[in-house]
Parts: structure tokens; sequence; C-alpha cells
């Protein structure tokens, strides 16, 4: 399975090496800075995000999801990273969500090894060769060489398929549906960008097989609503729902389904999760066989599916909702949906009333645990809230709730939502039924807002000089389209600047990189420009007839 | 962290490779056999297990967990298996309930790499020279060498804790507690055995920094009770909690307590997990440290843990509760709890009275669904009830319902105990509320007898000569013991035996492996035997007195 496409040319390298630079640059001058003291102690440093969103993106994403405290780089080996709490929290979500789901579908677990054999591999070359490049090999355990070296699985097919053949003896093993979370190790020569593209991912794996072809497809279908569900419903991220052309679609498979995102920031496209049919190329491959129940005597092939779905979600997520204090998590993923900040407390504060204030704050987080929401209080000394209210927007957290004496005495608490910046005040009574339905809108409208700026800038084109303008201004297209391969190849290449604007500054470069197709999206847009077999493919060297509606924009 | 003792001695691989042998014989011959002819339809094979418990408990064992499709052997490399969804079930039940748990003490979710460099192994030598001959080494991608080779985590202290030296700035910082779940891998020489002993295997490890060595100390203890939950709760196997002693404990750590527990079949002893207090042995060598907030400008080293918990513990429950028709499974982790067998019913039945049938099953089945029990119905043709009943038994599951005309004419279903045979109705009324009691039931039930199987074999001894009869008798011992490292090596050598009955059938070997210290337990025996300080250490040629008594047995 794919899981990374195509993601950075030379200027995008550059842009990541500057952003790295400067985040270095910022944390060595926030060090020097002599701190402010308070109470005696001497304030810890808080670096906010130091690059704007909109001038230089791949250094703000670089920035956020580590001063959010999402990711950690791997120092002893490059192109790998420490997930931690933050983000191991919306994984999990995502996790429990989606097994949930599978499970209904009668899909089961199953743990298959870490390693691949060469002779598996060899086997099934087609499918493996364009893994090859990427393997990680074991030769030596301990001071021992292995007979016959190991690759570490980039993915399972080759794993699980030998004991497909096995297990499927007749129909009535039919489907077999095993899913598995794990991690594979794909060595990338290519930039790595946390999330996006590492040398190693958790991903789940799906791998089924079914008797027919109308079995297999529905299935695809079903997986590619519950990685949409995961895209919207969790993550607060729209997708479009589609098929990928014959160029991009799984090798060695049938046909994929994919969810396709969108990024308002440059304007890219970003796939989501990838559905895949196998049909029966691996089933021949692996010799995965029943008897075909209607016509006795006679066996037919499996018909196969895979599908995966990686930690890039949490990617997508960050660039989509985080702004220029950092992260902006979609309450129903976030580690801590609401955060109390005690304010009007200081040295002068006397103990009592200190206690007392501690206690209110107790209570009214354990009335809101038990409404199901998650909840920290921050009792941190030696900071004031100013710095807790940076540090817990730069995490990200949906809502802020402040209490101090003030509040205390109106028997309110004041809250500041992480989103939109909007402030007011709820009675302490209504906690319990209010902040849900906070976090409910909260939710509800980082979707619509995303929505929006999605569905903005999915423009559709009928003149091929309307392309690269629409483009620059940030856009995906749709354009009328042949579906034919070596087109499609030609239209990346038409669409590529050579110039890349070296001399150019940074927030003032204009993207080199050609388009691709992203999707042919399953609701073809209204309108009577396109008539199938009728109207011309955009691309104006091409002679054939448009077919469809299909997706194309610079994308990762 | 260590997860699989010592285990096999040359007899036990001589037996193994004979049941390996025997299974494999066992399926050649059923394969030949002609099978019945049901409904024009051939039968399939049924293999029941050919290796009785009680006379060849390795072979039994293999067979039981292939045969139950627990596991499947990988047969690309060796030392590594598959685990099938009736594992990962088990696995997915413990996972759910201890994530709960630990999440509850304030235990957070991260994701390390899979790697380790060179570099970084060399600065933890002493810590790591456990693990060298066991390291699997990746030393090319694709084409291209790696400037410095990295290894597979057998364990993850030395890639987690440069981390925990860079986030642990304060003491505000702590505690900081971390858990993962992933596979790790240690290439063993010994001979592997299914869950026990595998190159690959499933675990959590949780890595914690404390302030103080009493708020450590606590932590280990909490998380060891999480440890015996999982074996007493879950899987109905009984455990005895205790500290391993100097020559038992993790190398490189401070002190370790352990849950061990008790196979009747063969009378050996078998670790369950580990939950270690590192001291400040790895915070010395990492340099974590804090300053002191009761002693400012002093600057202290962290308190330490580790722990973790493996697929081991599915093995164990295996051995524990398996029988001669296969596997057992305790309810609370069994993916089926309840099978429902249509009886009665065959090629002369007439299609609307089978149809009704059928109804009524999957109506039972959404009332049991609704009631929180796990049930499959085996509407499988071609095979009779007999066959399936034998199939279902073989797979452990805890209760089976048959279901005929002749119990439809009576509004019951009839019911059978995996664990006791025991046969009964149930009136098809009370379904909802007497399936739990009876699965509860059989959980308590089958907790109860393994409970009194591994007290009754933990004999208090107080004469040497009473060592060896008594562990022949499939026992584990208590003894007055010194707690001297050497005396414990010395003990292991006296029990022993030299002649290792090559000629001797195998159902009559007697055992030549010494027995070693299991653990201290927290529960030390009552009565005036052992006067700590007075009374002599157990083995003759020690001049030492007793300290406590302690559990010795052969193990695994």
């Amino acid at each position: 399975m794919d899981a990374a496409p195509e993601l950075s040319k030379s200027a995008l390298k550059k842009a990541e090496k500057q952003a790295h630079l400067a985040a270095e640059k910022a944390a060595k001058a926030a060090k020097k800075t002599a701190l402010p003291v308070v109470g005696g102690k001497k304030m810890d440093e808080i670096i906010g995000i130091t690059n704007p969103k909109d001038e230089n993106f791949s250094a703000w994403y670089q920035e956020v999801v580590l001063k959010a405290e999402m990711v950690e780089y791997y120092q002893e080996i490059s192109g790998f990273f420490v997930l931690r709490p933050l983000s191991m929290h919306i994984w999990g979500t995502i996790r429990k969500w989606f097994s949930g789901h599978i499970e209904e579908l009668g899909v089961e677990e199953a743990s298959f090894p870490l390693f691949l054999s060469k002779t598996s591999l060899d086997k099934e070359k087609d499918h493996v060769d364009g893994f090859a490049p990427e393997l990680a090999w074991v030769e030596r355990a301990g001071d021992k060489k292995l007979d016959v070296p190991v690759a570490i699985r980039p993915t399972s097919e080759a794993v699980m398929y030998p004991y497909y053949a096995k297990w499927i003896r007749s129909h009535r093993d039919l489907p077999l549906r095993l899913n598995q979370w794990n991690s594979v190790v794909r060595w990338e020569a290519k930039q790595t960008t946390p999330f996006l593209r590492t040398r190693e991912f958790l991903w789940q794996e799906g791998h089924t097989a079914h008797l027919t072809e109308e079995l297999a497809g529905k299935e695809v279908l079903e997986i590619l609503e519950l990685y949409a569900g995961v895209y919207e419903q969790l993550l607060a991220v729209p997708v479009v729902r589609g098929w990928k052309t014959e160029n991009e679609k799984f090798a060695g498979g049938y046909y994929t389904a994919t969810v396709e995102g969108y990024i308002p920031s440059n304007g890219r496209g970003i796939q989501g999760a990838t559905s895949h049919c196998l049909g029966q190329n691996f089933s021949k491959m692996f010799q995965i066989t029943v008897e075909d129940p209607h016509n006795k005597g006679q066996h037919v092939h499996v018909w196969q599916n895979s599908w995966g779905l990686s930690t890039r979600v949490i990617g997508v997520m960050v660039m989509v909702h985080g702004d220029d204090k950092g992260l902006v998590l979609p309450p129903r993923v976030a580690q801590t949906q609401a955060i109390f900040i005690p304010v009007g407390i200081n040295k002068n504060t006397k103990p009592e009333d200190r206690q007392k204030h501690e206690e209110q704050i107790e209570d009214m987080r354990a009335t809101l645990k038990k409404a199901g929401v998650r909840t920290q209080s921050d009792w941190r000394e030696g900071y004031t809230p100013a710095w807790k209210f940076n540090d817990w927007e730069m995490k990200g957290v949906p809502v802020r709730l402040e209490f101090g004496p003030k509040d205390a005495a109106k028997e309110v608490v004041s809250y500041a939502r992480r989103d939109t910046g909007e402030k007011g005040t709820i009675p302490i009574a209504d906690l319990a039924a209010k902040i849900p339905e906070l976090l409910e809108s909260i939710q509800a409208d980082m979707y619509k807002k995303a929505e929006a700026a999605f569905r903005e800038h999915r423009k559709k084109i009928t003149k091929w000089e309307d392309v690269l303008p629409t483009l620059d201004e940030k856009n995906v297209v749709l354009i009328p389209f042949c579906l034919d391969g070596k087109c499609e190849d030609r239209i990346k290449e038409l669409t590529t600047r050579v110039d890349d604007n070296r001399e150019v500054p940074e927030n003032q470069k204009v993207p080199s990189m050609g388009m691709k197709s992203l999707c042919i999206p399953f609701e073809q847009p209204d309108g009577d420009e396109l008539v199938p077999g009728e109207t011309a493919c955009l691309n104006p060297e091409c002679f054939s007839k448009a077919q469809k509606w299909v997706m194309f924009g610079r994308s990762y």
C-alpha cells in the first residue's frame, strides 16, 4: 500500500531547512533572554510560534508539531520521530473509533511478523520492486550472519498472503477479513516531514479476501466511508471521495478508492487514505483459490482488497486547523478538551482563600469529568496567567476556562474558544450541560470553516489557460479529462515551471511544482460543460475526448 | 526488561520435536482418510487433539495452539509466529483493561522508534551487554550501506531515556509516566515456543520517572497489582506476588517485583510479568536530573521504573486451562463466549421449518448480543452436529448452546459448559439473564480450580532431602533461604540430575532440570519454622541463616 505520495521539491527542501534554522535560532535566543522573576522564581522561557503560517508554511508546521509537544525528532537516526502523548491520544481515539466500526463489519484482528524473507520476496517481484529501494535489511543477529537475509515489512501483502492461501480452502472460509495495527518501515531517501513522510510510521492495514468482485467492491467503499469518517467526524477535516486514475492507483492492484484532502495555506492536495481492490492479481501470485460454489469442480481465484490509514492523518489535521498561535485541536480528539487556569491568585492571597479556590476548581473538574469532558487544571507556580494562556493555546486545547475571585463572586466561569478566540461566561451550575455543547459547536464550526475553504478552492476549469493562474491562487482544479495515463503525465509536465524563482524572497515565491491527478470524484460537478465522449480533454495537446471531471492539483 | 526466562533443556527439545512429528503425521493421516459423505458433500477432515496433556505436555501444547487457530508457525523465518484472531482478541481485551487502569493512574501513551543506533547503544554498555547476542542489526537500506548500523529494539530504555533527560528539566516535570504497546525483537538461539519464547513478541513497556524512591516504589506495586489482575481477573490464572532475588532481578535495575504462575501438568513455575524499580542507575547513565525542590541548587537524579507484560500471558493461560479436547477459554477473554449449534435439522427438514429455526436462533443471538454476550451460530453445511461440537470444544468456547425442534417445543435451549462438561437447559425467556450468570460462574470456577491446584502444589519444605521428591511430585517449594546469590546458584546445581534418563520412555522420564528461585513471596507462610537470622538456610552446604521463605521450582 502506498501511504506517502510525492512530497518535496528543491524549493520545499530549502524552506524546511530555513524553518529548522529559524526554530533553532529562536530557541537559542529564548534561552539567552533574561527572564522576568515572578514570586522569587525565575520564569521559564516561553517561545511562541515564530513563523507565521502564511509566510513560511513549512517552517510554521515544523515549529508547531515540535513546540506543541506532538513529536520529537529522533536525533539518533534521521527520518524517525517520537510520537508524544498528545499525538498518541489522537491516534488512540482514531483507533478505537475505526476498530469498533470494522469489528461491526466482521473484520478481525491479527498480528503478522515484522519480517519478510528474501525468498518470499522474490516470489512476487512485481509488487515488491516498487518498495525495493526502501527496504531495511537484517543480515546479522548478534554475531551471527543469517542464512537468508530478512527485510522489515514496508507493507504486509507478502507476509500475509501465503497464509491466506493456506487458510482459505473452501468458499465457506470466505470472506476472510483481517486487520492489523502496527508500524512499517520505508527507508525513504527523500526529505522527511513529521507525520507526512517518515521512515517508520504507524498505521492499520486491512487485508481481505472475497468470493466475488462485487463483494470485494462493496467493502472497498464501506472502508472508504470509514476513512472519510475519521477525517470529517473526528478530525473536522473535509475530504473528497473518489477513484484514483490508472497512473495513481496502487501498483499491482485493480483499482483504488481514495479520500483527498486540501491544505488551504498552500493550495496543495493531499492523499488522505486509500482503499484498494486488488482484484485477482495477488490471488494468482499466491495461488489463493476455492472451488466455485456455482460451478462444481472449477476453481476460482479469490478477490482481494487491502486498505490502510496512517498517522499521516494527524499531520493533515495540524496543517488544516493550526494558526499563528500554534495547534488548534478538534475537541473530539483533544487529550485535554478544557483547561482550567486560576486567575487573580498571587503571593498576597491568603492560604485559606487559595485553598478554597483550588477546591472550587477541582469540584468543577469533577463535575465535568462526570459529564465526559477531559479537563486539566494548571496550578504551576512561577508562571503568569498570560504565560499559561499562550502555552495552552500553543498546544491547541479547545476551551480555556479562567476562574478568579471575581468569577467566584458571580458564580460563573469565564471561557475562551481556541478556534475563534470568542469569550464569554457560563454559570457554574450550567457547566455540565454547557461545556459539552460548546465542545460540539467548536467541532462543528471547525469542520464548517475547513469545508468552506476546500469547497471555495475547488475550481471547475474549462479553459487550459486558466489552469496555472487558478493553481497559483491556491486552488485545486476540476477539469474535463480523457483518463489516459500518458496525457496525465503530459499535464504534469505542462504545468511545471522551469524557472524556480531562486532569487525571489521566500514569501513571494511562485511554486514550480506541476499538478497531478488527485482523484476522479464520485460526485461529479453539475452542469453541461462536460458531455462524456464528446467534450474535448482539457490538455491542449490531447486529441481524445473527456470522460470525467478529474480533480488535479499541486500536491504532497 | 526480561520477558522470557530460561526454557528448554535437551529433553524438552526432543519432546517438542516428537510433538511436531506426531502432529504432522496425524495431519497427513487425516488427509488420506476417506471422509464420510454427507448431503452429497465430502465432509471436511476433523483432527482432534492427538497428544494427551498428561503424557506429552509439550506436544499437547503445540498441537492445541495450532489446531485451535491461535497461532500459525511462520514458515519463512523460524522463531516467528502469526497471532490469529482468537489470540488477538485476548490480547486486545488485556490491552483495553490495562490501558484503562494505567490511564487512571496518570500514565500516558507514546510511541518511540523501532531502532537504536550503535552510537547510543555504546553509551550504556552494561545494560545492553545482556541483549547483545540477540540484537537484529540493519546495516543496509535498499542498496545503500548505512553510515551507522542500527539495531531493532529488544526493549526501549536506550531509545527513550535520552528524551527523558531532555524533557525533564524541573521537578515540576515529574512524574513522567509513559507507556507504549509495540513489538520487540530478541533473536534467541534457544528453541522457541509459541507465546512463551518467540523472536518477536507483543508487549507493553512502561517507563516512568519520579522524584523520590518512595514514589517510584509505590508505583512498582500498583503496576504489579494490575499484572496480577490480568492473570486473575481476566485469564482466571492464579499468581504469587513477590520480589525477585538479586540473581533473578532485572540486570541494571534496583529491585524487581514479579507475579509468578504455575503449570500443574509439569509442576513448573513460570514468570508472569515483572515490575522493576531501576533506582537511579539509568538516570545516572543518561544524566536525568532535576533541582532538588527541598535543597536549592542541589541536583538529584530521578528514580525510574520500567514494567512490561507480554503475549506470554496467553501461553500460560492455555497451559493452565486446556485439556485433552483442546483449548478452554475463560469467558471474559473469549472472542466467542457462546456458540449456537442447530441440531435435529437435516436434508429432510422442510425449507420453511429450517428458515423458522434459523430465525429463532438469530433472535436469541440478538437477545444475547444486547445482554453483552459474544455469540456465533454455526450454520456450516456438510458437517454433523457432533463434528461441530468437537470443533468448538477444540477452540475453547465456554458455552455450547444446542437448539433443535425438541428444544423449540419446550421453549428451552440446551447448554454444555466447556470447562466441566456439565449440561442443562435454560428457558428461552431467561437467556438474557442466565447466560451472563453462567459465564461468570465458569470464569469463577476456572479460577478456583487453578487456584486450588497452585495452592496444593506449593509445599513448605524444611528438610533438604524432601526437596527433590517434592519437585518430582510436580510441586514448587517454599524453603528457608539466606538470599545469597552464590547459595542460590549452588542450590540449582545440587538439584540438577546428571543422569537424564535418555533410555526411559517419554512419559516415564524424570526431569533433570535444577530448581531456581521464583520469588520471595510478599505473603510469607505462617508458622514458626523460620525465625529470620536464626533458622539455618536449607542448602546443606550453606552456613548462613535463613532470611525469608523463598519459592523455588523447576521453571520456564
